[in-house]
């Protein structure tokens, strides 16, 4: 597997310390923690009160998709075995898709799901050939290049592909119960994140991994209450519950090479300028490109990806090849979500957007009985 | 204890590669997960809006009174000692009986619950008797036939001999909220089912069986909703949140022995014909019986149960006594679930059925705040 | 770290047996639960329908500042390296903070919740000092009294020195999402109970401890239901959910050292004591000193801690320490308690109590879409 080329090489070297078998074991679990947050992040975009189990029909059907496909391809074209790494490979691909589809959800039938998880492998199998084949000494560990950034812009990529101007006029309406889910998924997230961004990490590496991301997002927290209250007297739930997951993203590439102290500055870096993307960027790009990013991807994966991306030239641990990873990532997803964008544009459109409506039977249902 | 002498075998075995101590350690989490698992049955129960409530409540008073007769049980009577093989056949029972009480849920009083718990647990220990000591090389490493099967046949008995119609009358409405509940612990027990089935396994096994249950699981996602799609144009999510686990039912019997290929086909029998029975089995069942199986169990892990069950004897890995497991937990399991039933019938009826109102005080709740 | 000074003797004989960097890597899954639990801990108060969101803020409030502080203080003046014990401690330490500020949630301004956590940690520094340094021979493995007394008290001196009567005639109405969630929370906390006692014991005691754990909290929910039926032939949910955790308060400070059926009776004895408190001390305290206590902590973690803390003693296992420990951290809480409650005394007061209005945009998000 591509992307686990450096990872790798610790894995045998942790061996010499660690039984093999015992090292397996401990993944499974962190692994584990990977698959919990691939459904939370379902439920982190369950606000849109009148699309919420749409959401969590399309996460599945992704799942469904991507998980097999990335699995059967490296087993039959590249001779991988099936073991913990590849099941990690795997999961960190559905997740990536995961995150991306919240750029245009609601944009696209339900079935039409089905196609962008068949068509988003070999896109997401070539940014790993990308940057842990083709270029050497990106410093990734914990995916805020190879998930967040290339989720980010590969979903931005699609949308503009698409270009469906209607949904803009949809509205969005929430429900108090909608955005509890959306608490609860973010401070869940915020749990096991440690377990995502250490889980191709060395054993000897997990523990200060974890130190490093909960100090990371505890950062993050703090900036996005006191950037909030201080620019707008008021926390608004849909930005605060996504931009204090931004240090989780931020630390990814340096969670096993940055100290505590730089760790919370990371955090703080990231949550911070995530804040600021949701309060300004976010309306901004929606004026200059004419499409809206239903999730706030850019918002929470986009920069706060890049700024991860680019930690590690900051702390003077990589060079050239990760400035070309970032600017690689962004590049390479616009253009090949941009290419799944037109093809799904030629699929049937759904009837009525951002409304459960057009999958489930959800008028009958919520009909009967009032809260 | 019983149910374990073939997989103990196993871990003599594994103690040769791995510290034992370890590998209890490792039973820990799976273990808790299992635990967790208990806990989300209920939640995926509880999309009836008048009996959100007493879902969770019946669960509770099941696990607090199956849990310590089980393990009274062993200790005193069987000169087991306490230790996680111990813990996982307890918590085991106690899951087996909450998935059991969603066939007649509704249809006892709250305290009656407690009765359940108690006559259960001789049912349960002659069911792992006869399927671990009484036969002989019965496979069933993660449960469809002790678990799912027994579960859904043992309270098809029981209801069969509580023969309480007022109940068919309730109706049965939902909430969006309590639907939102059903699908977060859908996909929650989707992530956590590899602990569910590999609890019991040598470490060598873990991580191969996760694979096999992930694998299983999608298969289950992408044939419920082809079908759903293909027969209704409409995803009902109380179908599909449910069938969608149908894989990790069927997966259990042949989790340790099967190829990824060959688990992801049972994955797709298992989803596919879970489907179908909730959409034509069910109707047909509630007909010629006359009782209303609360919570489709008989969909869910009865008939993917036997799939699961048999499919090691289609594999060419099991034989007649396979054959004969099956068969005879579907008959054990109906016999001893409407003795219960009978027992049952003499204590005092729920005032109203389906009704937290029964139990709590729902009604001066409920009335305060809407949504 | 003064807390863990006998623990530590317990570890590192447990090297011996087991790799240490392996019982430290079975620590990090423990400590993640731990961490699972604060944010529980939340959706565990989110009942009060005005005011869930401002809970789950609250609790990210006090984390942002007490588990970084934590890390900084010990780091910075007690030359401690930042290990896995020291995550265990500084996440002890922000879950008593989050259990504590029950007591005053909606009294204080969301703001005031930042001054709250940068307050707490010398407070629970000193505790810590008092109980494992100061004081020889304290039995408190799993936080009895180090965590769910000084929780209590401290909060209780906080809401004493407070003393904003205004809360006590504002509305807590609930509704039944809210306190689905809070169902969920209190199921999720029982399961993931045993990780939090245990977190911090060397790794044979570990499935022992998870026995004893198991079975005090089933023996609370047994008891809770009985006692509520009795009396009171309805079960009020926010008493049943919370005082069914009292097994799990009061084992703390005996779960490596209780017999399993110790252990029950433990936990029968702290659930019917925290039930019959909620029922009769909770209205009594409350006339006594004109505060209410929002979250009903005394009755869970206050009353049920005293009897864990003494349970020791009663089971011949210690001596004066003990008991200088319960009674010496009761005053010691109150006092700090109260200091801090001066100080927040000062700062302004919340314009609406108990609202969420008060921190979100809460009318608009709330007007758009009902149920």
């Amino acid at each position: 597997m591509h992307f686990a080329s450096d990872t790798l090489t610790h894995l045998h070297s942790a061996a010499t310390t660690m039984n093999d078998q015992v090292a397996e074991l401990f993944q499974y679990h962190r692994a584990q923690d990977v698959f919990f947050m691939l459904m939370l992040v379902a439920f982190l975009m369950m606000f849109i009160r009148r699309y919420e189990w749409g959401v969590a029909l399309a996460t599945l059907l992704v799942f469904a998709t991507v998980f097999p496909l990335y699995i059967l391809a490296y087993t039959t074209f590249f001779d991988a075995e099936i073991n913990i790494e590849l099941l990690i490979g795997a999961v960190f691909a559905a997740i990536t898709l995961v995150i991306a589809i919240g750029v245009f959800l609601g944009h696209i039938s339900t079935i039409a799901f089905l196609v962008v998880g068949v068509l988003f492998v070999p896109s997401y199998m070539f940014i790993e050939w990308f940057l842990f084949t083709a270029l050497d000494g990106v410093l990734d560990a914990g995916g805020s290049i190879l998930v967040h950034m290339f989720a980010a812009y590969w979903g931005w990529g699609v949308i503009l592909g698409l270009r469906n101007k209607a949904v803009n006029d949809e509205p969005a309406n929430t429900s108090v119960h909608s955005v509890s889910f959306v608490w609860l998924a973010s401070m869940l997230l915020m749990v096991l994140w440690p377990s995502f961004v250490t889980a191709l990490l060395p054993p000897e590496d997990v523990i200060s991994g974890m130190a490093n991301t909960y100090l990371a997002m505890v950062a993050s927290v703090l900036v996005t209450y006191v950037i909030l209250w201080a620019l707008k007297r008021t926390i608004d739930p849909l930005v605060f519950t996504y931009a204090i997951l931004a240090g989780g993203v931020a630390i990814g590439a340096s969670v096993d090479l940055a100290t505590p102290l730089q760790s919370w500055i990371i955090g703080l870096v990231g949550g911070g300028i995530s804040t600021l993307s949701f309060l300004f960027l976010d309306g901004w790009l929606r004026k200059k490109t004419g499409v809206w990013d239903t999730m706030g991807v850019h918002n929470l994966h986009g920069v706060p990806g890049i700024i991860g991306g680019l930690a590690p030239i900051v702390l003077g641990l990589a060079g050239g090849a990760q400035a070309i990873a970032v600017v690689g990532t962004l590049v390479i997803g616009l253009v090949l979500g941009f290419i799944v964008g037109l093809i799904l544009k030629v699929m049937p459109k759904p009837t009525k957007m951002l409304d459960d409506a057009e999958a489930f039977p959800a008028v009958e249902m919520r009909a009967t009985d009032p809260a």
